[in-house]
């Protein structure tokens, strides 16, 4: 197996080049900087490389277990998480005030990423605990923040998010589960949720499960959910815990990936009903949970980047071993299969999408900051606005780039790949359910479609669009070594423009045609952007952020990108614009014919 | 879970209206004609209905094991592979003076379609059967024929391929299983072979193997290979079984997929070396092994078909079960999910690619029928050619296309496509290998632009391309339901034009700069070969071979590929003539920085 290294030298490009890291920082009035923030990654990097890297592969075959209504996570875990929450890293970026470090976004997506690229299975607890965090943080009463908030953000505690029912899935104005008022002010919850992501496990003495329920005289649909803390032990006033919950795990998932990550079917109230606190107001649940779901997204499409990041390294250390075939252009037998130009091609178009992820993962992660803690209330509304239009383009794209990503690392592999011991296929499957949980890349797409897109005219999307195309100018105008790349991102923005001006102009009158297009849209957006973040990086390596090799390495995944991924942003223009007909004239009764 | 409908109502259309199925049986002196074909069709669906589909999850689950030396495979193929044969399935188009059935290459690629859909793993045993055949028939002597062929026409006996070893995967030159020549004319075989499928079993009496080796004074390289057969059981001269031979299963891997298709270590002559007969010439063993390879290939590229087929009815089926969300554009709540536009999308995808796939494999079976038996021997040669070229473009496309549909197929099943259970994710992992056995995607596009393109000029591309142009213009000038497509169709031939003439312009000088494209080429290439067959189908509707919504079934899925698929040509184009640079430019000390 390979050993997995933390991506640092593209990280301090980005910090110290691409984007002004201290400026932001200071901004946001965070006690970090940029070589604060370099020691934090490199600890983080080693952390992973030699805790959490070494136990993925046997905790895809350990899986988990349910025995005598309890979940058993593989042996190794346990080790993994003491040190993982001794380490501080579960408060990374959650407030001091309740035991947290305080620390930014921009540092939490870094760890983050390492995490989840050494061991996503592992990295999915403390992900749903922050999520779980976020909410309460947001819209729980004092005492039950402070009752709960501590010892999640500690560790000693995890969080869970209970949505999904067997009939509410994509769709949770169709929750079913119920939650009776009782007389000291908490609730009966009783109900089934399916896919409950660490919903049982052996990690932590309590679980907080957030648990979106209807009150009796709640309205029908999706105005009618509340939210509800519902912990696995009952806490005592004095912090201790109490009678266990009636909440239980009864069924696990067999599933093709995440092995070691246990999904679990929840049954709240089989007795008396399970008791919990509400959390916010009363139907206003889902308001609530989008706290939560936007969070997870902004972490899914991070995960994303994580295991594309891990399989493209284990398929360059295995380009750089293998000794394989006469290759083109040279004479002597026994080059490495790195030399292959076919090898090469999918190396690059994994590296050049990663690198592009990793610059948006970074730019987004800095306007959450600005969101949260920037001085001025106009930069805080601008930099919220960006983060909503960007978050289903990270969701979708990033997760669908870890399709292809995972793929090509297994191609690289030849025969071998399709052998598990290799490791390249877990990559593969892990990676399958990222473009499905938190919403699929279909729901991301009808999200920057409709919401982020048609809601406001545009006004978002083109004000983004603009701000692209003026780098693509300024490219063009540059350094010589920028203008054939400056070239290709002005027409991809052009193709975009023009696919947005369809959409405004057909979307009230023919949603059903502008929704055929949205995955296209949602994919021509994510290949513009990435592009947007090659355009940045390379005016940064130009400018004398890299010398050498490396700024020649900067060029060319540049234009790789621009010449194999970018280049499709007009065939996308095309489906988005004439393509709908065709998906809706095609007649239901052929479809098994 | 779905039920398996093998695809009839295409294949009659294909038949009857878009190729002259019965004037090419009569042409290559067949005794079918369509209606019998029709009926075989029909059986072999219910055969694979009820035995093999029933049977692949449990097969996926059981898996084989390796025990005491033996290897066992899940105990419901046993009864399966004795249906197999008693109904004389194993030995369809081989010929009646060995037992077979002596039926044309049409016939059994789609009956080899209907065993792959149901399931792959049982239906590898007899795909390597086959290919073994068609090598002892081509290249044995009469005596070894008269000895092997009846008992592996009946399935009494079942072949394999023995090429791999771990240093030789891609690059069979690098072969170093030995062979020694023996007082008797037989040979001491002895070395490892990797990656054996059915290397051992159960299902059968005996196993025949046919093994690449190197004879003591054979020259190095490619050059100096020469084929064997190495029977398990030795076979004495009255036909009966001997002692067993020195060749063993000394493991089998753990895969992704296909669990049920057991993958081989072999080992040959672990004592004295195990007793193999020559099978062709000396030191021509690759030219021999080509036959089989080729005949593989055309099956694996079958096999994709096969898969994504099944995977895209399983999908229908859940689509229209399912119901979840609002549906865009309805008022009502309650629709299925195969009324969201994106489901549509998806499903068409995959539909639109599948009737692409299929009339191209009847497409190319048909000359191979005409290769073998047409009455002129100029038809034989044309036929030749055009196998030859497009060989590559079914193992590469079809293959590449099963990835996206089985894809797909777990994207519209959402949360619940992770869950092994469902049956979506089986589809998925067994998918994922045929890019990657019998020479990987970047193999056959290395062929498709090396043997089949740059060395004779662009000769047999060129005059197949010209066909397909001359088709776009009629469509143009025909029927006004087919001018748009027409049109789409000829801008995609000009741009493959382009991408050929500029690999033509650079080969020679340039070729790792052509190779890079490499990938790109064979993209394009099927994507333009599918949208001929659409083309194709679109004018055999419009030209009354189907009427009312079938026709408009066949309309809208060509429009489709025409609008989401083809559009990529252009983009692909500029990737191959305008991409090379960038791949090579990346300097290899910065891979993982």
């Amino acid at each position: 197996m390979s050993q997995y290294h933390a991506p640092l030298h593209d990280i301090e490009f980005l910090a110290a080049s691409v984007f002004p890291l201290d400026a932001h920082l200071e901004d946001c009035g965070s006690s970090l900087d940029a070589s604060l923030v370099r020691s934090v990654v490199l600890e983080a990097g080693k952390f992973a490389q030699s805790v959490l890297d070494p136990i993925n592969r046997a905790g895809d075959i350990e899986g988990c277990r349910l025995q005598d209504g309890a979940v058993r996570v593989p042996d190794a875990f346990q080790h993994a998480y003491r040190a993982f929450c001794e380490g501080g890293w579960n408060g990374l970026r959650q407030p001091e005030e309740y035991g947290g470090q305080g620390l930014s976004y921009v540092l939490s997506t870094l760890t983050e990423e390492i995490w989840h690229a050494c061991n996503p299975s592992f990295a999915l607890c403390a992900m749903l605990t922050s999520g779980a965090i976020e909410t309460l943080l947001s819209a729980a009463d004092p005492a039950l923040k402070a009752q709960l908030l501590p010892r999640l953000i500690s560790g000693e505690w995890t969080g869970t998010m209970n949505l999904t029912e067997p009939a509410a899935g994509s769709d949770l104005a169709a929750v079913k589960t119920r939650a009776i008022p009782k007389a000291d002010g908490s609730y009966a919850i009783s109900g089934q949720k399916i896919f409950i992501t660490y919903g049982d496990h052996d990690l932590a003495a309590n679980i907080i499960h957030l648990v979106l329920a209807r009150l009796p005289d709640a309205p029908a649909g999706a105005k009618g959910l509340s939210l509800f803390a519902v912990p696995k032990y009952l806490v005592n006033s004095d912090g201790t815990l109490g009678a266990r919950n009636d909440v239980h795990c009864t069924a696990l998932e067999h599933k093709l990936g995440i092995h070691a990550s246990p999904t679990a079917v929840m049954q709240f109230g089989a007795d008396a009903g399970a008791i919990g606190y509400l959390v916010g107001e009363r139907n206003e649940g889902l308001k609530t949970m989008f706290i939560m779901m936007n969070e997870a997204r902004f972490s899914v499409g991070n995960q994303g980047l994580a295991i594309s990041e891990r399989a493209y390294q284990h398929a360059v250390w295995y380009a750089r071993e293998r000794v394989q075939g006469r290759i083109v252009g040279e004479e002597e037998r026994g080059g490495t299969i790195l030399r292959h130009p076919d090898v090469r091609r999918m190396l690059l178009a994994m590296k050049s999408r990663i690198q592009a992820m990793r610059a948006l993962g970074m730019y987004i992660s800095m306007r959450r900051d600005e969101a949260h803690a920037a001085g001025q209330p106009e930069t805080r509304r601008q930099a919220r606005e960006r983060v909503e239009l960007l978050i289903p383009v990270m969701k979708g794209w990033f997760t669908e780039n870890a399709q292809r990503i995972t793929y090509d690392a297994v191609q690289v592999f030849g025969g071998m790949g399709f052998i598990e011991e290799t490791g390249a296929a877990q990559y593969y499957r892990d990676a399958r359910i990222l473009t499905i949980y938190e919403g699929t890349t279909a729901i991301q797409a009808n999200d920057l479609l409709g919401r982020k897109t048609l809601r406001d005219r545009g006004a978002q999307a083109g004000g983004l669009l603009d701000e692209i195309r003026q780098l693509a100018r300024a490219l063009q105008e540059g350094a010589a070594a920028s203008r054939a790349f400056g070239e290709r991102l002005e027409h991809a923005c052009v193709h975009l423009r023009a696919a947005i001006d369809w959409l405004l102009a057909h979307g009230a009158e023919d949603p059903r045609g502008a929704h055929a297009g949205a995955a296209a849209y949602l994919e021509l957006w994510g290949t513009v952007a990435g592009a947007w973040m090659h355009g940045l990086r390379l005016r940064a390596a130009l400018g004398g952020g890299l010398e050498g090799e490396a700024r020649q390495a900067a060029q060319a995944s540049a234009q790789f990108y621009a010449d194999h991924i970018l280049i499709h942003a007009g065939g996308l223009k095309t489906a988005i614009c004439e393509g709908a007909e065709s998906v809706d004239g095609f007649p239901d009764t052929r479809w098994t014919e």
